[in-house]
């Protein structure tokens, strides 16, 4: 069955945008995934389409109102699709939440701008408050397009054969080692000669070495994970 | 001067994009920034521009060339502003980084795809590896175009008078309160009376109290670093 992406927002010319092109947009064009942008002003208040308010207590900025993007996600659809909010209030995104939603049926994302929008609603559909990381951007829809594409890529036959090194290290806690191509000299920098030793068992030892420290130098969050795991399972 | 944003990448068909529409689209039209997507692949070797080899020591996927990426990055001429490459085994953006590079005169971002790029060509240009998230992307151009927009909404005058709360509160390592407004009660569901008891040093207490909350619940990072930045100071 075909993956099917919802994104509402104030903006929908901005889907599928970079997802139409690359592997994305092969599979987009083959059915394996679909997607459709919504108008969150569609249905907006009133002769001028009011889609937000100013915010109870004061304060900068404006705040999307409750019935209105409750009439929006009433009219999208959602079925058993789960419902996300990109907000940097959310948790962080993770990749084994993205392996959850590429395995069901689709996603239907909602995209804040302005301030943010009225908590009742996130409560009321019970949506999953998602960030995509810790700076601010100036709405939703690059961290949809970005999770889109996290998801998409999972989807069967859009990678074809390509075996991702990333993702096992990714899954295994770690960083992924340094990589190395042709030419083995260049610029007076020279290829880590025990990748050219042709001893697998080296090789392998050595890029474990070298995941394990810049995993430890780089994301002691992670780092500190996965010790706590090996611990638990030595 | 204008801030001036150059992107390698082997889809240059991906940008602007979303960025050349609402308020960075304006400020692009209004040269607050400018930017140029570069193809690596007018670098590549020989007749078929090859710009990727097999990795040094085996492994599934494709390894972009450092002769090929260097020749791209000298011809992009990045004078002083950074040189950022995505990829997951970067350190995290945090939105202190963000400043300053909105700070500077722009950015010069070398996207990823395949499994990854030759380590020397990274270190011999003194590349800052930047991650944007946990989850595997296809490759590094979301990524780019992520971090183009929160840039961009720092530069002078793009978000005009509109004063971020989302900021502040990341600011002070706190994620933003909950925001509610009009109507008063929809769907049986109200909104928090002390907002609308118009007492405006209870509404500031409760909004703390909200902030403080959610972050210890959802990112017990920022929770942590929270109290221990509070410990020195008080």
């Amino acid at each position: 069955m075909t993956w099917h992406a919802t994104v509402l927002t104030l903006f929908p010319e901005m889907f599928p945008g970079p997802l139409g092109l690359s592997l994305a947009g092969r599979a987009l064009r083959d059915d394996v995934w679909r997607m459709e942008a919504r108008q969150i002003r569609e249905h907006g208040l009133g002769r001028h389409r009011q889609v937000d308010d100013t915010p109870a207590g004061g304060g900068a900025g404006m705040v999307l109102r409750p019935d209105v993007l409750d009439a929006a996600i009433e009219a999208a659809n959602p079925g058993d699709r789960p419902l996300l909010v990109m907000t940097p209030r959310g948790t962080p995104l993770t990749q084994a939440r993205v392996r959850e939603w590429a395995d069901g049926p689709g996603l239907v994302i909602l995209c804040g701008r302005y301030e943010g929008m009225d908590q009742r609603v996130i409560e009321a559909r019970n949506m999953q408050e998602v960030s995509l990381c810790d700076a601010v951007l100036s709405g939703g829809e690059l961290a949809a397009l970005t999770i889109l594409d996290a998801c998409i890529r999972l989807l069967p036959g859009v990678m074809g054969g390509i075996d991702s090194a990333v993702e096992e290290s990714f899954s295994a806690g770690l960083l992924e080692y340094p990589q190395y191509t042709r030419p083995a000299e260049w610029n007076g920098r020279e290829i880590p000669s025990v990748l050219l030793s042709g001893n697998h068992a080296e090789v392998a030892r050595w890029r474990r070495e070298q995941a394990e420290k810049v995993t430890e130098s780089r994301r002691p969050d992670l780092w500190n994970a996965f010790l706590a795991n090996r611990g638990q399972h030595s």
